[in-house]
């Protein structure tokens, strides 16, 4: 069995090891560069442990799930462009480094590496498997959609907020170990468990997303806190808080979170001692371990040995604390 | 054997029954209003008839090569971007109607929804037929780059102007026709015969289109003479004048060229003029030629009986011409 470091590091390789078209370095250099900056390799890693469950064998799995992260990263610089975020990672973004036109295209270029990854698929698994990806590559299109339509939106409930995460975040993670898990040879019952498996994880995670961005530790996060206030962005907390305020602190809160003041300092503070006052923190905390302890209800069904699910069981459990 | 109206048609209904994820009509509504407003649907057209060429049934392939469309469109909508442009074939683009965010990510779901076309290919010929498409769609991004990269360049050469359209316009065209051919059952020999027709074919139409930016006729094209040149756009013309003009004309030409006058009437006249002093259409329209011919004598080669070629040789035809 494999470990989580050891899963990344192969992943790493095989991202060094592309090949891209290099008859223009132009194009390509921005791809080489978000790709180098870091980031957990969260999907395909999941991705091949979820192969590893089924299989010893991960061999024919690694190019493949590596267009897991290569399309990660291209909705991110897409994203970021949209966000008109600067800084990502602690490191420029594409469009701050390189302008808009070269974002947008380099990003596109991205989205048919990603295609060259899945079309190295044994032919027996690849429309099977290019099916799941790319269904879930719609969804997260959808759902980017449906989180800029909230940028407008003055009340988002809970369940929208929810279905948006779903469809932005957890469904690439439920595909990432659903195709891993064909990967390894597993049937179509065992595939879509594994499925039920990522996307309850995936809702865990950004939840707990959501939490680290407003109560994170700077120095285990790598990010400042309070980003999200900052900016207005309707998260997991704010959604609560405004569903479960009385009428005065919601209006209070909602006049707070949308004004563009210059003294981000003080709006966190305040609009984080209203998530205080409403027990927001233990609220988010309380629904992120429902969503693990479901994910994990689902990999006990799994029909394979206790012992090999013991990775995964703890990459679940390190996704549910700081330690990421 | 069908003909080229009958293809366009079949094309046109198969891309208004495409059925999309419908839980975000924001995101689909600037998809279907980019594929509702014409163009001659080139791509999957000739496709067809590159499969009606080797096979009586094209059905198998009308749902894969409709992805060819969509694809282009999704290039033209992100092109449209860079370009700046607010007008296309009429009506205004995208990102004027919708702004950039929502045509950066419509224009992203249609790079995926090319996928769930190209998916529809039976299990035999799926990863044969999308590793040609997405090569292409990868060259094609290398093209709109260096296409991008000329913007800033002095000089270039009518060699490296001629590569830029091939990677931009021509792969595209010859992919389309080898991917008709392998769909119609054609062997990898003449698959291959099939993309020289094509290559060439795509490069014949994309110098056209360049003397008809500058010489056709407003009510048979559509569009107002000189755009290219309002622009300052590096075309054919400007790259093979810069080439022949002596060097007191060619300081003109660039100087007259790379002016950001508002008088863009009086700019276009001057730099025609120098054109016409210089023979450039003519020059323009031997090359065309020349590509025609070398893509007929390809389409010669294919082992399939004469009168199965006349649908293609006709429509080749009609490229060199005006009648488009």
């Amino acid at each position: 069995m494999y470990n989580q470091p050891a899963l990344k590091k192969i992943i790493n390789s095989s991202l060094v090891n592309i090949s891209y078209n290099t008859e223009s370095e132009r194009l390509i250099d921005p791809v080489k560069y978000v790709l180098s900056i870091g980031g957990k390799r969260l999907r395909p890693v999941l991705a091949l442990m979820a192969c590893n469950l089924f299989s010893d064998q991960i061999d024919d799995a690694v190019v493949p799930v590596t267009g897991l992260e290569i399309f990660h990263n291209f909705t991110l610089v897409h994203d970021d462009i949209m966000d008109k975020a600067s800084v990502r990672r602690g490191f420029q973004t594409v469009h701050s480094k390189w302008g808009l036109n070269q974002s947008i295209l380099s990003g596109d270029v991205m989205a048919f590496i990603t295609n060259e990854c899945f079309l190295q698929s044994p032919s027996h698994l690849l429309q099977k498997i290019f099916r799941i990806f790319n269904k879930a590559a719609i969804e997260v299109c959808v759902g980017q959609q449906i989180d800029m339509d909230f940028e407008k939106a003055i009340i988002v409930s809970q369940n929208e907020y929810l279905r948006m995460i779903e469809l932005k975040t957890a469904v690439l993670i439920a595909a990432s170990v659903k195709i891993g898990a064909l990967f390894g040879g597993a049937d179509d019952k065992e595939a879509e468990i594994m499925y039920d498996f990522g996307r309850n994880l995936g809702l865990a995670f950004q939840i707990q997303d959501d939490i680290l961005d407003t109560y994170g530790d700077v120095k285990v996060f790598g990010k400042v806190s309070g980003g999200d206030i900052a900016a207005g962005k309707k998260t997991f907390l704010y959604v609560k808080a405004m569903e479960i305020a009385a009428s005065d602190l919601r209006k209070r809160l909602q006049e707070l979170y949308s004004s563009e003041t210059s003294d981000t300092e003080a709006k966190i503070k305040n609009v984080t001692e209203i998530y205080d006052h409403l027990n927001i923190k233990f609220i988010s905390e309380n629904l992120a371990t429902e969503y693990l302890k479901t994910a994990l209800s689902f990999l006990e069904k799994a029909g394979v040995p206790q012992e090999r699910k013991e990775e995964l069981i703890q990459m679940t459990g390190s996704l549910s604390g700081r330690d990421r």
